[in-house]
């Protein structure tokens, strides 16, 4: 698996080296509110069940939408990970990701207008185990992780989000 | 319950005008990666499994991570809109939200490196059925529901991210 992984790598990148048209994707997201504030969101044919906990004014049925942004960006920087040790041939035995999102819920309470409403900050630790991996190449790891991973890239840098409201009748 | 939500937005808003330090909360992550791209993360008593489809290298247990970032998106424009719709007495029957986000995977494969490895934009459309709302209310919920959204801002703006490396034996 290691090395169909890093021969499946190699060979997408040169074919959108040599086509950049295919390298074009979009990704989707249908979802819609429940009962309550639980959401059930369907990405191609996965489902994600979405609420609040009690204290939010939710069930509690299923994360909330700030707990999936993390969940995002840990199981991307560790896919990320994943795919580059193997494509630089680093050894890589485990990843895992502990991450704290801070939030000031006077901003999505409308409380403070100068307070944001998203998070402040996120810090977390990334755990590495990779026996016979020296720590250069380790550092050079992180740099190339940190700088392809696009979660990290989505959340440390602005996305232009455009909304339509469609009135239904 | 539209009552109970509506006293509960408008105590939570009282606890935190009068006591700020009450608002400021975490929320955490736990992710590991399994075999090949797949990850299972864990939010409280949740546990969301994302991998990759099989064109980009996995085996396509659940969704992967930016399809996550737009299910969080998206859930989280309806919270909201419930929430304010709840909060200022406006009619909300129904409210659900299509998103797309278009990549352009030279970034993440590290083929070119003027190429964004996120989201290059996010568009979609809110769908909400409003009996009874007049076109002025949902101008209205639509404006304080984007000024307060925190996935919106948490994607629209950049978030500081601050992740070590901690390498175990």
């Amino acid at each position: 698996m290691p090395s169909d992984l890093k021969k499946l790598i190699a060979d997408t990148q040169n074919e959108f080296r040599n086509h950049p048209a295919t390298a074009q994707v979009s990704f989707r997201s249908s979802s819609a509110l429940q009962d309550g504030f639980r959401s059930v969101a369907s990405l191609r044919d996965h489902r994600v069940i979405i609420d609040e906990p009690a204290s939010l004014g939710g069930t509690d049925r299923g994360p909330n939408p700030v707990e999936l942004i993390l969940a995002a960006l840990g199981s991307c920087q560790e896919i990320t990970y994943r795919a580059f040790a193997t494509a630089l041939g680093i050894p890589l035995d485990s990843v895992s990701v502990e991450l704290r999102g801070d939030l000031d819920l006077r901003g999505f309470f409308a409380v403070d207008p100068l307070v944001r409403a998203g998070y402040q900050r996120i810090r977390g630790t990334v755990k590495l185990r990779a026996r016979g991996a020296t720590a250069e190449q380790l550092d050079q790891l992180r740099n190339v992780v940190n700088a392809h991973c696009p979660v990290l890239d989505i959340l440390a840098n602005p996305v232009p989000v455009a909304i339509d409201v469609a009135i239904e009748a």
